[in-house]
């Protein structure tokens, strides 16, 4: 339209051939806005949900004195400040008296150790019938330490042989240095640091940073209290209702599984941000804060799962201070005492499995097999996706697959079971 | 995680200093997998609607007679049939009876001819009580009836002016060649393709494709009965059960602003769906159709207005046979004419907002204001828009705040409005 001033006439529109932008033989239009708009109907839909939940159960968030009954078990705080005293004991058994029994009745008193952290909340959680949360925390804290000290003797146990054996004078330097302080590995200091450091495998030697950076930790610390209120109103204002209407869906004797599918679907997107936020309060805040108060510079807990392409994927990156720890104390011993690979992945998987089994059954006080059966369900899927690594490389197939399963399926019908299985407990 | 034929004491997991990856001193990870989980949360969101609809209103779609009554109305087709006649009643006036009478009679009877185009559906669609989507249908097609047969007009007034002053021998070669050839500057054949194009801009000659591709014509005739269909449902399965329900929201006397809220934010995710298809539909389906049978080669029916930063991006580039009309014939003159340019932008703009009053007026069967209003008060913001274009440039803040303001909250809002004035209309 150059000729701006000069007779309709003179003005023709039309010149050229043109196709149009959404045919595919245009080239690469930029659909940018497209993206803000998807991002604007996520944003819409949500609030829209949020206003129709207020419109149809008012504010369901709990009175304060009813939270603090609930949430703040004192049982549960005090048996998690006891656990001083089995590491306290460890630090002992693997340092002093080690030296003087063997090493086989050192194992033994150990795995009784074990045992005693691993048992004792539950005896606590069932005798003050503790609520979900707190109940979850203290096993999942429980859990950590037992790992932690498993990994303490397992060290300190090679240490030792490494010594007996003289071995220790072929190890790189570092270490080296530190087995031939024989009896004196390490002291009390480093070990508790390592009781509060955010990993579960024992070393000699950790990266450090120079200082604690304030600004920064209090950074943290806002943002940790930010996502542990938004899991709050989560769980209270949306999860809760939700769960109470899904089980009288399945208390009915016709099962109606349109509405039980409407149930299902509603129930993913709250689960989802609930999964989403308890991630990043836990990996990103807890850890970060736990790192930056001891001064532990390593803070790759976790790496970019969220484009993991098979579930195999995911396993091996959404939780590295457990990953690591099962590589380092359970997979390669295995593989080093010549179990086949598949089978010693198998058992590591088996292993993680247990112990989500323990954490789920154990704070919903009652024993089901349906977080053992969900973990192990996914061994085929696994395998599926690594036949396929290679085809998912260069697509997003794998990673919507991933979300698809694990997200949208996985954990709702799990949740939904497992909150189904909990009611019949109650019951009974 | 190398040594793997070693101990666990010499697997040291914790080497070097790391940070975590949703920290912000992480260098740009790769958030990929977000918003592959971003479009399932849409899909999976709106998948419920579509399940929550269904448990709550069943099937809503019309019988198939009911649908043929209301959509496919008799009195409309004839009528829009009918249009071939002022069509060549204008053909005939400007060929042959321009040359006997004034050019100012001649525009005088161009303009009883408009009047009569515009005005005689309105009797029909009043008389005959017609439903609404057949009404706004008749109403646009009279609409570029008039707009085609103004253009033709203009242009061969201008081209017997060019002629009688002679000033054509300054023209281009090719429009030069066209008014020598008075008074036979075009033919019939000519004319009807013009009536069949999708552009109202009159010009003597047009780019033209070679060939009908019939494959092609044909997986666009597929898409416009896919999309046509989708708009059906839209509309009637879950806007008109939406809009009946906010009808009785805004009867009750004390209005419930949180429930209309809710009803407004569930409104306009079906709107804006039934927008964008209707656009594609129209744009790109029936446009393309028309192209591909009368050759017509010129497919540039829209810009990128999805990308649109501005209100006033989004008027230019949306609807471009539209827009290069009003350019060519209302906006250009006026500047030709010395009138300013804001103020013969204002006129464009308040010829298109009475247009569009007059195809939804006319449609609802009742004289409103509320289409016309809502045009009009995009003019500050178009302003506004212009004066921080070039802050705008580099950031997507622009085109969110168009989608937002566009679709989220002007067209919900109108449509709510319109729909409630044709009920008031409907009961009086």
């Amino acid at each position: 339209m150059a000729q701006a001033n000069a007779r309709s006439l003179l003005m023709n529109v039309h010149k050229k051939e043109n196709v149009s932008l959404l045919s595919t033989e245009a080239q690469s239009p930029n659909y940018r806005g497209f993206f803000n708009l998807g991002a604007i109907i996520l944003i819409v839909a949500n609030f829209r949900l949020i206003v129709e939940n207020v419109l149809k159960y008012g504010f369901l968030l709990q009175h304060p004195v009813e939270f603090i009954n609930d949430y703040l078990s004192a049982p549960c705080f005090l048996t998690w400040l006891s656990n001083i005293f089995p590491a306290i004991f460890a630090y002992y058994l693997e340092t002093r008296q080690a030296l003087k029994i063997s090493q086989t009745l050192t194992r033994l008193i150990q795995f009784i150790l074990q045992c005693y952290i691993l048992i004792m909340p539950l005896c606590v959680i069932s005798h003050y019938k503790v609520h979900f949360v707190p109940a979850f925390l203290l096993l999942t804290y429980h859990l950590i330490v037992s790992l932690k000290l498993y990994s303490f003797g397992s060290v300190m146990y090679e240490a030792r042989e490494a010594y007996a054996t003289k071995e220790y004078l072929n190890y790189p330097a570092e270490i080296k240095e530190v087995i031939a302080k024989y009896p004196n590995f390490t002291n009390i200091t480093h070990f508790i640091y390592f009781l509060f450091y955010p990993t579960m495998c024992f070393q000699f030697h950790y990266p450090r940073t120079q200082r604690i950076r304030k600004t920064w930790l209090f950074k943290r610390i806002f943002e940790f209290i930010i996502s542990s209120s938004l899991m709050l109103i989560l769980i209270q204002q949306y999860i809760t209702p939700l769960l109470k209407n899904t089980i009288k869906v399945l208390e009915e004797e016709n099962i109606n599984y349109v509405i039980l599918l409407e149930r299902h679907l509603k129930l993913c997107l709250p689960n989802l941000y609930l999964w989403l936020i308890l991630f990043y309060s836990s990996f990103q805040c807890q850890f970060n804060i736990l790192s930056e108060i001891t001064r532990f510079a390593d803070r790759e807990f976790y790496k970019e799962w969220w484009n993991s392409r098979t579930l195999g994927e995911y396993w091996r990156t959404w939780n590295l201070p457990v990953h690591n720890w099962l590589l380092r104390h359970v997979y390669f011993p295995m593989v080093n005492k010549k179990y086949g690979k598949t089978f010693s992945m198998l058992v590591t998987f088996l292993l993680s499995a247990v112990a989500h089994e323990y954490m789920v059954s154990g704070a919903c006080r009652i024993l089901t097999y349906w977080a053992f059966l969900a973990m192990m369900s996914q061994i085929p899927m696994i395998v599926i996706g690594d036949i396929f690594k290679k085809q998912l490389e260069k697509s997003q197939i794998g990673n919507v697959v991933f979300w698809v399963l694990f997200c949208m399926i996985g954990q709702p019908i799990i949740v939904i079971i497992i909150t189904h299985q909990a009611y019949i407990g109650s019951k009974s």
